[in-house]
């Protein structure tokens, strides 16, 4: 589990990511802050670097008979990107009904993709039968000791051009990243403190170091790339002797952070990639005023929900507003609610008009509006100028809830 | 007008930001794509070289009476930023109604920020009126020769890092980079090709080269940050000397590449920042095989105009698709409908129930629906299993329009 062998080893086709000093997230968030920009990877993750150190640390007879790997996400592009660079067979495992997307980005590597199995586990217990059936090596994606190291190269790339840490967020699910890291910078004698970060949905690292027990359900999330139910034997083990602690974070911070960092600093991350910038905005006093490592794990973002991401923040914003008007239900009533809001400057994006709601009296209709305004002092504009104008208007604040 | 000085005056408060290859786009677009990611800059825009440029050889005096710029938009944030470092006072005007969010940004660099005009033109005669009254200098966004200087910047960055370039991809609307790189490579014994990319709803730069009467309308465009209708007279001069050509994308194109460059690379790129990749959509021979640089020239594209591009790009991918479907209309359709919907892994997003149309018999009912798939394929395979269900379904599809 040697990082700098393994640093020497992956060579030019690991992307040498930039480590960027964040002026505005700095003084946003009371720290010094350096970011590593892991999801400028070719496949926008660093999971290539643990693959790659893997698969070069085969023996000539394992590269000739190729590996598996269970994986939809990250791990799958990795394995599938390097083995392609490396001329090895690669077989990745995806459970049925995975996007074709995914599917499509993992054949264009030169990978086999098989779709089996209805869910992790099942696709696992069959990539691992699939291995042992046909004489080729499981690649696991965090609880390997090839693996491991290689993850662990992020960590001297960020010191060598950050300078020295006092701190590094770490987003963690099964731990490999953690772990890495944790071997990088045990050598050095003014190491950094290690700060794993989990969603709290799914906190098995956390309630590891806690010595809680860990039993929970497998929700939603944002952060699929950390939803590890079960972190790696080894990569705990290793994460225990060297990482500080763990902290959790709530979906909406991993949401904020998300958007933040595509408006602040112009690059996308996934819900994972972002729990690193969620610490900070969760926990206002972890690494006050010192000089922290963020590490932007990766980029690969649904561009729906991206999209979703985005417009509750514009809601959060007062940029868009759903309003409930009451009308009398006589006409001209919807050309007055229409010419205030035109005059008003706002924005009409959904409308409809009911007169069967239940709600209402009889003689009486609701109209449903969201609008769009320039922000929030502009929304309150809009629906004062409703309210001048006689008509009855209710909204939720987002601010508020 | 001299580069090379500008680029040792500029020093560190501008970020030196990265040019990186793109190994995806170049295989896409045949042709070796070099990056430079001038959204990176502080105020997401390379706009702040001309400004701080320009704010560094003012003489004592002029920098003790403070500077007058007129823009909503990046020039203002760039000129805003290093009066602010620089400790000279700076006026923006701005066009009234201008969104409260650019205003606060601007303020917040320190700038005096005042709301006045109705148009551009309005709020520029304004801000010279103001300029001439209070004694200050009025600092242009493009037509001024240390503004076209600190530009030029841009490119010795580009060479240092990428090596000697063919070509390069100048997004262009008043001249002031095109000029500003004209000049930076003219010096050059192997100096690359110029290419000047301009939205064809604001060629008024191409029309010069062409030697055409240019007088067109200003329709709503999604790169702002180039809808010039008069190119400076300094900056298109240096530019007829040293670029070759002007090519002019439309606005499809753009929103492709607004798209491209947020999937593949990961980052944020407003509409004028994309146009140098359109250029390679709009006009696949223009550099083949070539090695070209591309100015990303800025980052600053509204959260909701994004959320447009993105969600158009979701339908031109099948991902969301509207369907209408007819109803006989009695008890249990309705049910009918969403079962097959939800057995064939369609998520429906939104849904209007019609009765009224006067398309449809007085006996049936019209059902809106739009709907979320994993792509094209499983679309298709939605609208078969709603058809073999006998509901009667019609589509628009995207990608035959």
């Amino acid at each position: 589990m040697d990082v700098l062998a393994a640093a020497q080893r992956l060579g030019e086709d690991i992307v040498r990511t930039p480590t960027l000093w964040s002026e505005t997230l700095s003084d946003m968030l009371g720290a010094e802050i350096y970011l590593k920009f892991e999801n400028l990877q070719f496949t926008a993750s660093f999971k290539e670097r643990g693959a790659r150190n893997k698969l070069l640390l085969l023996t000539d007879d394992e590269a000739a008979n190729g590996v598996v790997a269970m994986s939809a996400g990250n791990h799958a592009q990795g394995v599938a990107r390097h083995a392609g660079l490396l001329g090895i067979p690669a077989t990745i495992v995806m459970p049925e009904g995975t996007p074709n997307t995914k599917v499509e980005q993992t054949s264009r590597l030169g990978a086999d993709v098989r779709l089996v199995g209805e869910t992790l586990r099942e696709s696992t217990a069959e990539a691992i039968a699939l291995a042992s059936r046909d004489g080729m090596l499981f690649v696991h994606p965090f609880d390997d000791p090839a693996v491991i190291a290689g993850q662990g190269t992020v960590s001297l790339e960020m010191l060598a051009d950050a300078g020295p840490l006092d701190a590094i967020l770490v987003p963690t699910g099964g731990g490999g990243l953690l772990a890495g890291i944790g071997l990088g910078v045990a050598a050095l004698s003014d190491n950094p403190r290690l700060i794993g970060v989990q969603t709290s949905s799914y906190p098995a690292m956390a309630d590891l170091f806690a010595e809680r027990s860990s039993n929970r359900s497998a929700p939603a999330t944002l952060a699929e790339g950390i939803a590890v139910r079960e972190p790696g034997k080894m990569s705990a083990a290793i994460a225990r002797r060297h990482a500080e602690q763990i902290v959790t974070v709530e979906e909406s911070h991993i949401e904020d952070a998300i958007a933040m960092l595509l408006d602040i600093e112009k690059t996308v991350v996934e819900g994972a990639g972002a729990a690193g910038i969620a610490a900070l905005l969760a926990h206002r006093n972890l690494v006050a005023g010192q000089r922290v490592g963020v590490v932007l794990t990766g980029g690969n973002i649904d561009t729906r929900l991206l999209t979703n991401v985005l417009m509750r923040r514009l809601g959060r914003d007062g940029r868009i507003t759903a309003l409930r008007i009451l009308l009398t239900d006589r006409p001209g009533r919807l050309a007055a609610v229409a010419k205030v809001l035109g005059d008003a400057g706002a924005n009409v994006i959904e409308l409809s008009h009911h007169r069967m709601s239940s709600h209402v009296a009889a003689t009486a209709a609701e109209l449903d509006v969201v609008i769009e305004t320039r922000g929030r002092e502009h929304t309150e504009a809009v629906i004062a100028a409703l309210r001048a104008a006689k008509i009855m208007v209710e909204f939720e604040d987002a601010e508020e809830e």
